[in-house]
């Protein structure tokens, strides 16, 4: 893996500025392009063994390039909103918009590599990682991001002579601390962990660029002409590279499906409600406050068709909890800022802290829902979206976050008696739009992607809750008793 | 102040539901009406004594309007990112956009209070801060927030019942903790405090609504009615209402200001410039490492007409930083997310943490210079906005960051030499367009709007360098030294 990084390249100083000299005019040029198009965000990860040159480069890089659409992402030790979250939580926080260069100093991949050395992470657990990490990835790519990976190489002896020769001047010497010389015992450790780490995340869609680290101008000028490169010929390509995809699946040809198996006449008596609402809520009131619940968090997630009584639930559940505990997200047309980043960024953006309860009303599911119905995207787009809501959702389960969703299902006369109530009610009448008569011709594409979307996305993790809806008392009951009965699995109760 | 909130009011709950039916209705209407029209945001304080019913009237506004429209930000103890920037940055953040409601559970109001409360503040702090918070308000509402404030009162009697009868309930018992029965301790101190706090900020822009907290009926019926009313007036007022201000200052009539005596012939030569850039590089390089500067931060501003050299003198800056200590903000148009705001939201948003530096590329300055001059904003806005830069500015040096503006000056024929030069040289294209030869004819009225804005923001705290920017390398060197010469001053060496 790092052999030809230890050749011991070098470049002088009389060819390094001739070939700087016409980098820099080619690297400006394709950020100005860049930024002009705003087509796709550039990630440059900027790894390797300490001393190998990772700030220099990036100095070197600001230097060459108009810094003020660079941006440089220095992870160390997490904040204590990002230990709050989920581990991927900050590097989505920090991902550039399109149109930009966003270097990450320390990336997802150094965590892992040091608990790997320090062997707080086992080899099984490492490789764990590793996958999920290439989907991650993956998914970056597809939603269009540029993505480079460098790894700048020291062997071990290269690495004892930087040190010495930082320490050697008065200007560097603050860098070469007890942890650096440390480092160079556990080298030969590196480079087992990291070998393994870049074999297995050297894919296609993100690449890993091994540098040689002990010449600055061959590391800063091999640097430069590979990133430029790689923007140069994305920004010509015309069609974006996309994964292959298998077809959708076939319409089901019984007409059986899960949505149909639902017994929408199922209905409670006001009293009956009224005595299972309270103790239900009671019970919620009582595991969101439980003291076990502070190292967790809940994430509820509401879809069904337009009246389906998505509200009503919501207010159900927010009853029993105190408003400065839950955030409800009522997910609309994306914002600018929210369009400049991969889909899932808009959500990620609302994951709750350790004891605190998100509400979506409408989320990701949009992508395989409306997106797919009116063509908002293409059916690439919307056919990978399903495996990478699971792993969002994985994310959200592993960091301890119970993940329900619920679809309230109800029938297209129940929907019609609804809109028409609501037409007729003058503070009610904000709630029926145009769109929502134009959505109901398209109930049977909405049908079956609903039935697509349970059949991909229902994991044992994160359940859909189908919610027979015709009836609300009963679906507000049904609701609430699900999301007690998953607390209690989750806290162990 | 609290007389009337001790007279016993009671809502029998007849009455009350009664009552609540036509409230909610009215409620939900306005609330659907903000959201349509999205003109301004609405910020609700719910503060007062413990016991006062503070979460269950927020709950209570839940159960009435639409929650997923609402949202409420509870502050306790500052999380690490927020304590490492000036008090109010997490208040910004969580500030609701136009067309939403936002309730602060907890509010800037709290901190001064407890801490006034347990001697931490003395008097004249405790009124330094109101008076702040004051203007603090005062822009929100020139930006049109709608702001109410409530305070939910109880007699010491009152409070002692309170906690009784939350005991008493199964329910609520956990709600009372050690700490509550030592409130009531304080709770003739806090009536002092409070007393003084609500007369200095019970101003016409941001009222206070004191409101008896002993019965919950009464509480939450006042509380709503307050809010409805006030949102309906808003509503239906066709214009916003605004401060009265002065009449801008007329031009200076014998043709001197600030910038016609700068001496634009000043330069350096290439040696000198190499010698002085290599010394003040090397000393910013350690000022900004130094272990003080952990506790401080740097904000740069760079203003100056096209092609005054802003970027190559921010060049000279980041070229002695390492990329992981800064953020460059180059300030394009607002995005959608932050013309929902406050004007200053959007910098705000970018403030460094303890031991970073922010560089802004063009500022909130643009308020008093190109909104000014375009016509972007009312002549009441751009008014306005001198004090309240002046204030934000203050808040940063408050908590010991460092703030240092810079103003490029050229004269207008080496500016024509620059455009030209740019069109000229095929990297550089980008960075001319039309706009900014329609600027070039302005020139005079971005003259005027410069000197205005250095008369009345070049304060002691953040002051205004102006910059004779026609020869480059005397500008860069100017501002290297006038960095460090402030950064020395403020890091006491």
């Amino acid at each position: 893996m790092f052999e030809s990084a230890e050749l011991g390249h070098k470049i002088d100083n009389k060819t390094f500025r001739r070939e700087v000299e016409q980098l820099r005019v080619a690297l400006l040029k394709a950020q100005y392009e860049l930024k002009e198009a705003a087509r796709f965000p550039v990630v440059v990860l900027i790894s390797g063994v300490d001393g190998g040159g990772k700030s220099e480069t990036i100095n070197v890089l600001y230097e060459w390039m108009d810094p003020r659409f660079l941006s440089t992402q220095a992870f160390t030790a997490p904040t204590d909103e990002e230990a709050d979250r989920p581990p991927l939580w900050r590097y989505w926080r920090g991902l550039p918009p399109k149109g930009r260069v966003g270097i990450f100093a320390g990336s997802w991949y150094s965590i892992p590599i040091a608990d790997r050395i320090e062997d707080k992470l086992s080899e099984l657990e490492l490789d764990r990682t590793l996958a999920e990490l290439n989907r991650f990835e993956a998914m970056l790519a597809n939603e269009g991001a540029l993505i480079l990976k460098f790894w700048f190489h020291l062997s071990r002896d290269a690495q004892k002579a930087r040190f010495k020769a930082l320490e050697d001047d008065p200007r560097t010497a603050w860098r070469v601390t007890k942890e650096s010389w440390a480092r160079l015992k556990t080298h030969g450790k590196l480079q087992d962990v990291a070998g393994h780490v870049l074999r297995i995340t050297n894919t296609p869609w993100a690449p890993w660029i091994v540098v040689d680290g002990s010449d600055d101008n061959y590391r800063s000028l091999r640097t430069g002409s590979v990133l430029h490169e790689a923007m140069q010929r994305k920004l010509v390509e015309q069609n974006q590279a996309r994964f292959p995809v298998a077809p959708p699946l076939a319409p089901r040809i019984d007409g059986r499906d899960v949505l149909s198996a639902l017994d929408l006449s199922q209905s409670l008596s006001k009293e009956t409600y009224e005595r299972q609402l309270a103790k239900w809520q009671g019970r919620l009131s009582e595991l969101v406050r439980h003291p076990r619940f502070r190292k967790h968090a809940l994430v509820l997630v509401f879809e069904g068709s337009d009246a389906a009584g998505k509200g009503g639930a919501i207010r159900r559940i927010t009853g029993s909890m105190d408003a400065r505990q839950y955030q409800i997200v009522p997910v609309a047309a994306p914002s600018d800022e929210e369009r400049a980043q991969p889909y899932l960024w808009r959500f990620w953006r609302h994951v709750p802290r350790k004891g605190r309860v998100t509400i979506f009303d409408r989320s990701w599911y949009g992508r395989v829902l409306v997106e797919r119905v009116e063509g908002f995207c293409s059916e690439e787009d919307w056919l990978r979206a399903y495996a990478e809501i699971n792993d969002f959702e994985h994310s959200l389960d592993q960091s301890g976050i119970a993940v329900l969703k619920f679809w309230l299902q109800i029938d297209p006369d129940e929907q019609l008696r609804r809109f028409k109530e609501r037409e007729e009610t003058e503070f009610k009448r904000f709630k029926i739009t145009e769109e929502d008569w134009r959505n109901r011709e398209k109930w049977d594409a909405y049908r079956l992607a609903a039935c697509d979307m349970v059949d991909r996305t229902s994991t044992g993790q994160a359940p859909w809750v189908l919610v027979e809806a015709n009836d609300k008392r009963f679906a507000r009951i049904k609701i609430l008793r699900a999301i007690c009965l998953r607390l209690e699995l989750v806290l162990g109760l």
